[in-house]
């Protein structure tokens, strides 16, 4: 089975139970979320920027204007930490104090580097599009000459990775399981609602296949 | 109309039109999300960490064990950064380059500090609990002298905060609005499932008022 090696700087201090380094797992935390959090520092001010992402095997990338203030101060070669984090329940106790939740979440360190490489470019956009909606790149128009000029992509590679995940009920004192209040777990997932079609669209337009199938990840 | 005050850190050098400093708005947004990122510097290495929080006016609270490198880390008085993103929508447009999602995130920049005041102290934990399930405090056992001490509340005022909304159907280009392809949003929203009640209850427990009525502000 293939892991990450922890570094002290991914070796969870606490609750090591929760710490998990399996390339899979990693992996498929990494496919069923939607957005990350990217963490950056300017001028010792610390920053975190919520964007779409994608993997490519053990490189994830994230992407956005050329002119964007985060993507130019990471195009630098600056250190990063990338979050992931989904959400799966509402854990609760007979406490407040044992209160939790049920999440997967992963944090990538590194130096994020900007994809000069076109095939690279391409294909990492490409990556980010089917991220979001499995199918849609082939129903839409690719990008442009001047649209990828106007993109900035940045590579970040799956080296030093850490994932946490809590799973199961609640764990109470002993003393407070005689409450009467319910206890358990209430589940969370992201679901889609109805389209809302483009006014600009013709009415009546039938949904594409990748849209009238979609659904994400872990939805119940 | 009252407004956060625009700083140079948090005025959008890009897309403006999606910058919003209304103080209701933004409280909008913080007490709908669950989860919160906060993003803290350590060795110059960017650290980002999902956490729950809560708001009582203008200042947010974040709770962790007294033992956690994060809280350790902040409790001295550290720049953090605490992004709360939510989640609205795929835009799905005609061509690669336009996909976009609708979103409403906040970002808050400044200096956590340890909450030493004991009336405070419980009243974000109670906060905590109360934004995550309304109702739980009243149900549920609340904290010990020895879990309050095991438990560290940081506090950070909102006063360098900034929001960005993204509303709305794709922004295609003239020349691609020809396309065959379905274009418009599809919705996301965070939903409850079927509660799971803890094994070590007795079988058959009703729900309690608090879960039975559980849904998720912005939830379809």
């Amino acid at each position: 089975m293939s892991q990450f090696t922890p570094t002290p700087r991914t070796t969870l201090k606490r609750l090591p139970r929760r710490g998990v380094f399996d390339r899979a797992a990693v992996h498929a935390i990494l496919d069923e979320g939607l957005v990350c959090h990217v963490g950056f520092v300017m001028d010792g001010q610390p920053f975190v920027i919520p964007t779409i992402y994608a993997r490519i095997g053990d490189r994830l990338y994230v992407h956005g204007s050329a002119a964007s203030r985060m993507l130019r101060s990471l195009a630098g070669g600056v250190e990063v930490c990338v979050t992931v984090t989904l959400v799966d329940g509402l854990v609760l106790a007979r406490s407040a104090f044992h209160h939790s939740m049920n999440y997967r979440s992963v944090v990538v360190l590194g130096r994020a580097t900007l994809v000069e490489d076109a095939a690279e470019k391409r294909a990492a956009l490409e990556a980010v599009v089917e991220h979001v909606v499995p199918g849609r790149t082939a129903a839409v128009r690719e990008p442009s000459e001047k649209e990828l000029l106007a993109t900035s992509v940045l590579g970040l590679d799956l080296v030093e990775v850490s994932a946490k995940v809590r799973t199961g009920p609640p764990i109470d004192e002993e003393e407070d399981l005689g409450r009467g209040c319910w206890a358990g777990v209430l589940p969370l997932s992201l679901v889609t609602g109805t389209p809302l079609p483009d006014p600009l669209m013709p009415a009546g337009r039938a949904l594409s296949p990748e849209v009238a199938s979609y659904r994400r990840p872990g939805a119940a």
